[in-house]
């Protein structure tokens, strides 16, 4: 039994969390690439964004230059109702290993949203609400996006109108049920509500939509709508820097206790969960002050890290949206219907894939059933159900601390446990009827979806 | 806005968690009435109680006299893992409510089984193991308590059998899930696997089971399974010491900064909740330390405090267990299909059915209507979506806050806010749909369940 100087949860106090974000470009020498007109590729300023997004927000997203943003005051007093998350120390999954590693991971999952997705959500909504706007518009696919969006605006009193996948709306309708208890009005997409809901069920009669589209139908509804603006979730620069109050909150608890982590580790889906957590570390490492090592975990079904191109591509796939930068599968790549809905997008943050680009952090890809077999032994030893996102960082973090058992080394390895899994369980159901498959694309699937990349000079 | 000198969240450190669970018991001058054999009508010693429980469980439940007992060390690591729960100052709650009183509520539903379940699942498995068991069975309606059992059983390497009612099994497929994921064997009862499964299928073909038939399967199971014990989640006096892990924690946060609540409130099934969160706060009242009102909120549907006889009764529609003098509406009692599943029991834990006889506690009820309309409005301002049950405890906590508007009073209020909906999202669809009932027993309904009780002298 390990030595237990450091508590199993460690939770800072309210007067030590975060009062401001950090915003690591503001540390890169190569910053991320601008976002293009999807018409003229020419870079978007902050006029031709703020059509479509809260102005506060187009700062954000622009601002490449300042280190620190402050947290408003209102914010901070919603992040206190869910946070400081607690960074535990898995002193019952080291004993299971017989690992002399010492794991740690920050868990975000203790909120309603089940996910965190809400510490960009409050943010978002907050700027639209100060903006005087009347409400919102998203998407929403595995709907963890959307409940924290919900739970956001419920709280200031702001309207917010979801588009969720229409397949996901039928198959979990618990998710949709927590958003309509949140006061959102949600609408399985395509829809007859906008034009290009019409036109795709018009072309598709029967189609059970994709996040595209939803991403299209929430575009348009904003724009048309009085004191309306879109918000995203994921892949943008501001929703990264919102995340980054899970990094500054991780390493202010880790530096209480004189801890420093070897490698730090995330599951990547557009990158919001693995870009906050990294930031300050990420930032010591740039400012060489320390190095650290840094994983991204992605499905082997959607590896846009591992073996995707580094481009400028459409962030969605109906191709309204800026074009940004990234490593990329194609916006018309279509990844197999894996359980980690978060997962499944063919992108990647512009942030996180010019540090790939510039060799300061490493990518892996995982099958699903090697990652819900990791989940499971977690579960059992750790109490907590994880989300199958989630999963792909627990995955990961297990096979270096079984490295560790054969070499003796005593690692320190910090990964994020993004979320938990209560609606997933039909994905965990399969799993246990042994009827979860592996898909893994092809090379020629993935050069026919490249080769219809946006031609920018 | 309330000056708010005392933070959103309290944790208290892992060194000031509790080292002992506190017996009400040996504070009591009237004790609770002993368990009698059901049939001969005497009370029931340890041997005869140790056929069906685990040794240590049986001397706890028979403990009158004992005021600590220390919670073993492993049992302390277990709970170090979702432990301590938080104290919530409800900052948000008051503000919306714009009510002068000041309200707090303990939050247990953040670990995996989604509720407090968890506190007495690992002492009860613990127990088990150390006497050498293989395993335990148990029975499971809504869920929670399979989970938490499930829980703690693949914690400690041991077996886990859970009968679940089959309406149940079949309506929450998800929480059955969860279960297996812990390794768990979960059969829908009424099953042919047991003599009494097997009789109830013969009489009643296509029945959907019930609770009190599921207890009868597991006690049998577990009695003629070598190395096996059966354990229960509720009404028994062992699961109100473990609990009391809840109290001590709210008084200890409480006692930190200064805060004495003028009332404790708590939802009522079997008690087990409720006698944990108020145990040391009655424990000074009845030491003529302090004083407190204590108010036990109970379904309208299932009314055993507030239309219940004390009387000695079976706890278990099977009749299969021990008689416990309670306030109870009959172990043949049917209470509506409600949707609050954890509340819907005949009877009443002895200790608090005695506290309740001695004027030291009251009891209210509520209809689930206004129920759910209390959680939705919770749930839009403090963030966590809660669980029905829990529900009741909010909507008199709200009541009550509102009454200190109209009088000025600013009161402290303390309730226990004992899970989270997260697998309840069906009763807040119907509730949301306007598809919810308020239906209360009539009085010759509940004279009829009453008129079969035992004869005991």
């Amino acid at each position: 039994m390990a030595n237990k100087q450091i508590p199993y949860k460690i939770y800072l106090e309210e007067s030590e969390m975060p009062k401001a974000w950090y915003n690591l470009r503001a540390d890169m020498k190569n910053k991320p690439a601008p976002l293009l007109d999807p018409g003229t590729h020419q870079p978007m300023g902050a006029e031709a964004l703020s059509g479509v997004f809260c102005e506060e927000l187009v700062k954000q997203e622009l601002d490449n230059d300042t280190a620190y943003c402050p947290i408003p005051e209102e914010i901070l007093d919603f992040y206190k109702m869910y946070r400081p998350a607690p960074l535990v120390r898995a002193y019952c999954l080291e004993e299971k290993l017989q690992t002399p590693a010492k794991i740690y991971y920050k868990f975000e999952g203790n909120n309603t949203s089940g996910s965190h997705k809400l510490n960009s959500a409050i943010a978002q909504a907050y700027y639209a609400k100060k903006q005087g706007l009347r409400g919102v518009t998203t998407e929403t696919g595995a709907g963890q996006w959307g409940t924290a969006l919900s739970m956001a605006c419920a709280y200031l009193g702001l309207e917010c109108k979801v588009y969720m996948v229409k397949c996901s709306y039928e198959q979990k309708p618990f998710r949709r049920e927590v958003m309509r208890t949140y006061g959102a009005s949600v609408t399985p997409s395509p829809s007859m509500e906008t034009e290009v809901g019409r036109k795709i069920l018009r072309e598709h009669p029967g189609t059970t939509g994709s996040l595209g589209c939803a991403i299209s139908e929430a575009v348009e509804k904003a724009v048309n709508t009085e004191g309306y603006r879109y918000v995203l979730g994921s892949v943008l620069n501001q929703v990264m820097l919102h995340q980054s109050v899970i990094g500054l909150e991780t390493k202010a608890a880790m530096d209480k206790y004189g801890v420093k982590p070897d490698m730090i580790i995330g599951c990547a889906g557009g990158g919001s969960n693995l870009g906050g957590l990294i930031a300050p570390f990420m930032g010591e490492k740039l400012r060489g002050e320390a190095d650290y090592r840094f994983i991204a975990v992605e499905p082997a079904s959607c590896p846009s890290l591992t073996r995707g191109v580094y481009a400028y591509d459409y962030c969605d796939t109906g191709m309204v949206c800026p074009l940004a930068k990234m490593y990329t599968l194609g916006s018309g790549f279509i990844p197999s219907a894996s359980h980690a809905g978060g997962l499944r997008y063919h992108g990647m943050n512009s942030v996180l894939s010019q540090l790939h680009a510039d060799g300061l952090m490493e990518a892996v890809s995982v099958k699903q059933t090697e990652v819900f077999e990791a989940a499971e032994q977690f579960a059992r030893v750790e109490g907590i159900l994880p989300a199958p996102e989630s999963s792909h960082a627990i995955k990961v973090a297990m096979d270096e601390a079984i490295r560790c058992r054969e070499t003796g080394e005593e690692k320190t390895i910090l990964f994020g446990l993004t979320g938990t899994g209560y609606f997933d369980m039909m994905s965990y159901e399969k799993f246990h009827d042994g009827k979860m498959d592996d898909y893994i694309p092809t090379d020629e699937e993935l050069a026919a979806a490249v080769a219809k990349l946006p031609k920018v000079d």
